[in-house]
């Protein structure tokens, strides 16, 4: 029976699950990445998060698994080198060729955003959709290109969707542009939109779920503040649905895709306050006719998506 | 000896030649387009066109003439149908099936600006750039975008690059959106740009070379106005190379091509003065080391870009 392993590199915890060919998994580890202990104590943890999936099953069948499927956060090129990663020590780190020497099965590095919208996708998605565009909005944003069913990452970087330039002159945004969609729509945005005004003393039922940094929002908080029409909460909302609404219209301009995914922590706990609003916009800059013929879905994985996009990833290779 | 057709379907005019092998033109054609006197009259006209080309060669040869490449304005879909056309009376129109039918050979139709742009990358790429983006900033600004060697078009209206928002609350454009690019840097803005600042007085030598309309520009009195140091021209050259920066640096976050080719009567006449400008405001919005991986091109092939496009898009078809 033909296995793969998809495996989520993330900066905090690495998760891995073995995978058969009704596409469910068949067992699952996970370890520490322990980012700051350097990158030989990184790939070491890798390495365990493998071998542990590899021990799900006799010695016998190890043959039978056929390719190792790996999402990291960061640039990773077509080689499979992660040129730079946000949060865990690789540098021009040939992660790709490392772990296939190791195991001597084919490996598929992609960036962890790129590989879990991919794996949104395959589970979405069926022949009808080949051009397909996925929107990942959480504490960043990102996303994904899928064109003629497969996986566009260009030289590396494709789809920073979160660096589309909403507003010229507008909001600085940590990777040092201005006017960036992740500077008005992520959580972090988000965050920092009710924090500002909190700060200068404006009322909200938000002001009492601050934690110890000041800083608001569980989700849920934000959600059953928009509910109780909170003035605070309605206006963050549609601030942020306002740029989205602006990037998905242009997006569609670009790409006139099949389907749009839309994804992530935001997504998952707003969307259906927030998807209305960004369509409503999304038509406004969207040319004429184009909105109505791209059809719309929500992420489905949650957590799971980038083990599970993973596997799809290098299932989709060999 | 193998033979093609290309054709390139204008507001005023349609313009056809035939290919040989060596992607030399064999001979030309040209016809009015008579949009004005509707659908049956054009369609009557761009058979002439490709009549004169067939009559160029014995008839014994007709077989080797392998397909017809086309490119129309306006919206095409992946069937060949042209659903609108800005300039010619179009509408849900099956362009290519009543050629294909007439003449018996396949018959592939694309936007003219994708199209020509895609004419424009087989004549400067070669094997090294498979992933490429052309703007065309003219009247109006269009695009192309060619992934993995091939023009993709999603459903038919992909790289409306015109229509990429980049400023939010902004200027409104013709396609009934606002902050659009071509708002900020297309001929026609760039024209109303130093029209309403002359009509509020300004003082410019601009202002000498107005037409009856009103309208300045000529791109070479532009270009020397600019050369001269006129403040007004400075002004609008560098407005306009603003937003087709914030464009391009975004474009290259998105699709992180390997080549990056600008063209249309902008570039052709200030491509110069702008490219410079773009580049710096280009830099500013791409992501860390994103800018120096891409190479830039402008077009080459002026007018005859639309026929050779058309030409080599039917050839990659077949």
């Amino acid at each position: 029976m033909n296995r793969w392993i998809g495996l989520d590199i993330g900066g905090t915890k690495i998760l891995g699950s073995l995978y058969g060919e009704d596409d469910k998994p068949i067992a699952q580890s996970k370890k520490k990445t322990k980012a700051k202990e350097g990158i030989v104590v990184v790939l070491d943890q890798i390495f365990k998060v493998i071998d542990a999936l590899y021990k799900e099953i006799p010695e016998i069948e190890h043959s039978e698994i056929l390719g190792i499927g790996v999402g990291v956060p960061g640039l990773i090129t077509t080689d499979g080198i992660v040129k730079f990663s946000p949060n865990i020590p690789f540098k021009d780190f040939e992660l790709q060729s490392k772990i296939e020497k190791k195991y001597n099965v084919p490996v598929s590095i992609g960036n962890d955003v790129n590989v879990a919208m991919f794996g949104e996708y395959k589970f979405i998605s069926n022949a009808l959709y080949k051009n397909v565009l996925g929107l990942f909005i959480g504490t960043g944003i990102g996303g994904a290109i899928i064109i003629d069913s497969q996986l566009y990452i260009g030289q590396g970087a494709a789809a920073e969707f979160g660096h589309i330039v909403v507003n010229a002159d507008g909001a600085f945004c940590g990777c040092g542009a201005q006017g960036c969609l992740e500077a008005y729509a992520s959580k972090t945005a988000m965050q920092r939109y009710i924090e500002t005004q909190l700060s200068k003393g404006r009322l909200s039922s938000l002001k009492d779920f601050r934690d110890t940094d000041g800083a608001v929002i569980k989700s849920s908080t934000l959600q059953n503040a928009y509910a109780s029409n909170d003035p605070l909460a309605v206006e963050v909302i549609q601030y942020a649905s306002k740029y989205l609404g602006i990037a998905i219209g242009s997006l569609i301009n670009m790409f006139h895709p099949d389907l749009f995914i839309l994804g992530g922590g935001i997504i998952e706990s707003l969307g259906s306050e927030m998807m209305p609003l960004m369509l409503k916009e999304a038509e406004r800059h969207a040319m004429p006719g184009l909105l109505t013929s791209v059809k719309f879905e929500t992420s489905k994985l949650g957590d799971d998506a980038g083990v599970y996009g993973a596997f799809q990833f290098i299932k989709n290779h060999i």
